[in-house]
């Protein structure tokens, strides 16, 4: 099973999302229009939105209402990324310029906080205070999470809690709460939209355990920005913690992490990541995500057996496979 | 009439409002604690709380839920200021340093983003749909008008209308919507809040123009920040659109401000500040500035007559003779 044939049952949907995400972004006011279009234009999977189409799916299903939780979850995915992308000092994403690298930081900034301001009008549609209250909590950990990724640079001492704790807070609760809220959106009961919930959760850690690995493995071409970028700007993730803990690996791997501390990036990161690859991290890691993945589909085993359960579970495969 | 003295009548309430804003930031994350209470000890006149309390009063009043609507508005505020800051490269703020000069741009950024994520989470204890349509629906413009200010720096051709609508955004909305969502979190009819909006609007414009006087106008002292930082940075403010308009005086004016751009905002500008101060635009403003009291205060004409009308009556006045 591949993602297109996941979102080619949607197909229509996904393109009503794509064109509502166009329109929610719209502004007159040149500026704003243009980096934000450009984000826009920058593409991306658009998971978020399609788990909420998906999730709607375990409720009564209507475009229109499921447009009022998808929109805003791209919306508040895509905002924090231009502010990451302002901490990080990234110039690329997705192989295209970043939007502090085309315009300057506090321009990024803005678009940042417009995209978001966006997201919360447009969910303000759905009347349903829960919503609301799920989604703000999940936003308040979200920037705590951001905070906690400066903390943690080049903090060589991390547990690996703490680094699931921060991936939880960057990327597995915006994918839990999409899969919530658009049960929850289309009118499922509670208990059902918590298990979609627990789904979201625990395939957005697996996804960002993939990331991680990506970047150590994949090559620029496949990643968009050069590989190794996370260990550059000091961001310790799962292999790199797994490496560490190889004690006949681990002074030469502080070694040379303070070399690219010292140089602030620009040393070449090869033998950093060459020792990382050895280590068997890379594959303790992928263990630990497939973990993830059973989990995911664990959580879906008591719904009932509409087609976007075996959607999810497919989507859950990919990402446990993901290799792009 | 004194501030502190509409101030002391709500004594109790206002000093309720400020404990619970120290809660709402608080977090076990050391870094945002820090800058979150920073910018609270900062201080602040918290003119927005208290006009949710007085708005309140036109309903029925309960500290609880007015509480869930004057937070908000003031976190609201202050991480508007803060990413302000980052855009001004302001240094001082209430004679306090700012969290972009004690920390960085980066900290300011994401301490902005949090403290306004607390506010959406506080807010989303008030279930009624209409109070978070109007606040994010208010939130979009004034990100539109941080916006517009970046792009009318050094705009000398600039109409009063784009000055007055960029004060809108910055300033009179919230202060505007403070009001009405204190008025509607009380149950007050729909017909009232939108004439406490009115009221607020028209103070708020008021109470910005003001600023923008003060800053010409003041001493250091008086500012918490050296006289002349708008124009120093390029925000061509009321009284300078004003002094543009003496054709005597335009050429000068024009070739001082070409000079301050071109230094990067390190010239002197006291002869700047002293052509303006001697054009009338400081008087034409001020009259401007009384001319939105009035409307204010004929915006409560017909509302009942509980103390809290009078008390903004007060306060509009207090505004209009803004002098600190």
């Amino acid at each position: 099973m591949k993602l297109q044939d996941i979102y080619a049952r949607k197909k229509k949907d996904i393109s009503a999302i794509e064109k509502e995400l166009e329109r929610s972004v719209y502004i007159d006011h040149a500026m704003l229009r243009e980096t934000s279009v450009h984000l826009l234009k920058a593409g991306g999977k658009r998971i978020r939105p399609v788990f909420v189409l998906l999730a709607g799916e375990f409720g009564t299903y209507d475009l229109e209402r499921m447009k009022h939780v998808a929109v805003p979850m791209e919306l508040i995915h895509m905002s924090s990324l231009v502010h990451d992308d302002v901490i990080d000092d990234a110039n690329t994403r997705r192989g295209q310029l970043t939007v502090r690298s085309k315009w300057d930081n506090r321009v990024a900034m803005y678009t940042g906080d417009y995209i978001f301001a966006r997201a919360l009008e447009i969910i303000t549609k759905i009347s349903n205070p829960t919503v609301h209250q799920i989604m703000s909590k999940a936003i308040v950990q979200m920037v705590v999470g951001e905070m906690e990724q400066i903390r943690f640079f080049f903090q060589t001492e991390q547990t690996i809690r703490d680094y699931m704790l921060r991936i939880k807070r960057k990327t597995a609760l915006l994918i839990a709460i999409s899969c919530q809220l658009g049960a929850l959106a289309a009118g499922a009961p509670e208990p059902l939209a918590n298990r979609l919930y627990a789904f979201g959760y625990n395939v957005g850690m697996a996804f960002q355990i993939r990331d991680d690995i990506l970047d150590l493995r994949g090559t620029e071409k496949e990643l968009g920005k050069p590989p190794g970028s996370d260990v550059k700007q000091g961001n310790i993730t799962l292999p790199v913690i797994y490496a560490l803990q190889q004690a006949e690996l681990r002074d030469r791997i502080l070694q040379e992490l303070a070399r690219i501390q010292a140089s602030d990036g620009q040393t070449d990161a090869t033998p950093l990541i060459e020792t990382i690859r050895r280590s068997g991290g890379i594959e303790r890691a992928e263990e630990l995500s497939g973990r993830y993945i059973d989990k995911a589909i664990a959580a879906l085993r008591q719904l009932p057996d509409v087609q976007a359960k075996q959607d999810l579970i497919d989507i859950a495969y990919f990402i446990g496979d993901r290799n792009y």
